[in-house]
């Protein structure tokens, strides 16, 4: 790598290879979701990839997240808190690609714009297991709402439940 | 009160005044759904009023349910997450109402079979204030599956998000 | 009534007696809706009340409606037609009640304007009967989107579904 | 091919080649959907393929189907509709696969006891074109419980909507 070659953050999607999100971008997209929104914390959710079109994350379980006792369940409720917050991540993230010209933290100010209009969760198959893998990608990125779809998958890739977002952007 | 007159219990809903849930069934019901279900205790969730058509309950705010820093807002994740816990409760209000001829027991024991097929929240304002109010009603208890209508108030009554949820029952 | 008191629609809502519709704008939004509109025609929609807050329509059963054959039960896709149509109809409803400041043909400009961004319909009963009533109300009319809450009733008033709707506004 | 080998529906899925659907099973389906269900007729759905995991359909533009008479857009409730009813087709695919040791009029039986719990529609673009195309497919069938996922997609394969759907089977 040259010394003109912008350094790769570790959390860009390989999708992109050809027009990667910048560093910095990245690095800003990821601070303010995993630590200043504090409720992403008591998820737990670590975001693995930051993409144009996708961004992924693990959550790990804990004692904390359980829905049903009998069965050491995770709840239902952290998965659909979860997915409803990558799925404003992967709008942040297509948001990142379509704004080049704008600087990063004009970018990253959209994120504070941008809310959640209405969810749906489908709960497909019980979460159990030591850790739960989600991914989100938009569907569709348009001026006021983009529309997203998630996925909350167990450690061996199985399908246990699936979102859809429509979220206001500005 | 004489020795024959059960006692109501303090959450009981004066609605069900004629024919009120039993004491224990809505004890039994109340320690299930704020102490066994850790992830309820995260969220913070005070039942106020189990009854057979619809169940109540508050969030007091806390640094931890933050999901806009800006604004001290909380998390649409925690919103979604109550709803969904509160839907299923208010199935359990109306199958005990329901099988009264089945022992508190075995009433309770139809909460650990109850799952959430899928879930709808619409997020219409921003929730922000010193606690929530939750309610949650149940639309239709079949055989199988229930519909249940929820809303999530700010503390001055105001509508903040409202949610629809399926149920699966046994 | 007096010259100069404008005349009632026979469709406005006696809710909104202290502030109705204009006319104009009433009859403007009933001869998109029930006219313009082909496919409410194909689903036989009869509006019977637009208000500001609310509107009401009917449909008449008929065999081309009929989604299965063993009950002459009504089709599932005629309820969510109909209701994202009302839903619709209901924004701009609030639309013409929000912008008195415009002409009436700039606020019926609006519906021409405004979209389905999503959807959810819950079926609780079998739709069976000679004819179907249907409500819509808004919930909430944002700047950019506005939500509204649905129902599809029987002739006997009993709950058959009932939809949510998010809609986007300019 | 033998007297022996079965004869392959037409629309039968060639990703069930090892193990396709019986061409008196398909064609039962095809039956019962395009004639018997009156409404799918008005919709004018031709299904193109019955398969165990996937269902695929086109709906050809008709004067009829208009919502927005300006854009001579398709109405979003022949999208819902649509979708509702090709989700229900594909819960009967997967069925038909499930169990192979009912007889055919068993399984085709199952169809008339389905029923939609409920549904979500995404409207991402504006439906125009000369035919959209459809497809469907089952997240997971259990016993109670099916969930789909619909496509509602331009004749240039452009994503126009999306659907998700629970039904109840049995």
């Amino acid at each position: 790598m040259t010394p003109d070659t912008p350094a790769l953050h570790p959390l860009a999607d390989p999708h992109d290879a050809e027009s990667p999100l910048e560093f910095d971008f990245i690095e800003g997209a990821r601070a303010v979701f995993e630590e200043k929104i504090v409720f992403n914390r008591v998820l737990g959710l670590k975001i693995t990839t930051i993409g144009s079109q996708r961004v992924c994350a693990q959550i790990p379980m804990r004692p904390d997240l359980v829905g049903h006792y009998g069965y050491n369940r995770i709840h239902g409720g952290v998965i659909s808190a979860a997915l409803d917050a990558l799925g404003g991540l992967a709008v942040l993230g297509a948001i990142g690609a379509r704004y080049r010209d704008e600087s990063v933290d004009q970018r990253l100010d959209r994120f504070s714009k941008l809310g959640t209009i209405d969810l749906r969760i489908d709960y497909l198959r019980p979460g159990i297991g030591a850790h739960f893998e989600l991914t989100a990608e938009v569907l569709r990125l348009g001026s006021r709402v983009a529309s997203t779809r998630m996925s909350f998958l167990g450690a061996d890739g199985r399908l246990l439940s699936t979102g859809t977002g429509a979220y206001i952007v500005s």
